[in-house]
């Protein structure tokens, strides 16, 4: 959406926060740097994200919100597979990739991606990978969140993390 | 629940990865630390979590999942109000206060808060608050997704961050 669809919305049906004070809100929250994956009849695809959320350990559940313009939406909306791969210092170059432009074709060029039970692509040294199957779908705006039960958990405790607070990437120690 | 009950649960429906497994890769999601508190007729509570999430910035809208079991749901559950206060170092005693067994009624006892537009408690020097109306609720589990929208932003762009990961408070220079 362009700025000037921005202000028109924002005229039509004015809102107490303005977009703009809410994403500087947020940007003060800091979060993990995940990176998001599907595979199935949409297609392989994938995107960087911070708005994932542990929901519940029964049935094991998490969330992902994802913009409904996003080009990796098609993929997303057809598929039932997805891994959510929990990102460290050493991926920093690969979350920018799946935060950019780069055609979805390119994004899996590196090596280092295997499989997972669900058919979700996994990423190799992840901090943590989740892989999931969806179990629901709800709308909100312009995004959907994606409800994923967790059908397989790797982890690898000697990777440290990483949050994004204040617009910049901080290592996290193990 | 106990450790019996979680038992009884794995035997009578196994789950494809165990509530273990998926709270110790959770640990390795970083996530905000954010006293999360309500006011109205269900009267005044307030807790402390990780699970929060940005949807949509049209309408500005976050979540927060609430354990259905918490002391703080009934008061939840009543209200319409809630604020999201991202906490950083300055709070950590505050947030283990709000994550404890504490007496809802004493964890208000520190000086420091005021009456949000929406009527539910704002922490003085948070990092960022987002005081919020309750726009839609959305069972999981044994939590509660609670869609918020947000009424108010205030944010004090000085004030370091904090991330909890590896079930550890990390500190976020500004």
């Amino acid at each position: 959406m362009t700025q000037t669809g921005d202000k028109e919305t924002a005229a039509a049906v004015p809102a107490l926060v303005t977009r703009e004070a809410f994403r500087d809100g947020m940007a003060r929250l800091a979060g993990a740097v995940n990176i998001v994956t599907t595979d199935g009849p949409g297609g392989r695809a994938g995107f960087t994200a911070t708005a994932v959320c542990s929901v519940t350990d029964d049935p094991p559940t998490l969330l992902v919100c994802l913009n409904r313009q996003s080009s990796a939406m098609p993929a997303f909306a057809a598929n039932e597979a997805v891994c959510v791969n929990t990102v460290g210092p050493r991926h920093r170059d690969l979350a920018m990739t799946f935060g950019g432009r780069t055609p979805m074709s390119e994004r899996f060029a590196e090596t280092g991606w295997h499989r997972g039970v669900s058919g979700a692509p996994v990423l190799e040294a992840a901090v943590v990978s989740f892989d999931c199957r969806v179990s629901h779908r709800h709308l909100c705006g312009t995004h959907e969140v994606i409800f994923c039960e967790v059908v397989g958990v790797v982890s690898d405790p000697t990777e440290p993390g990483a949050a994004y607070f204040a617009r910049k990437f901080h290592d996290l120690p193990v």
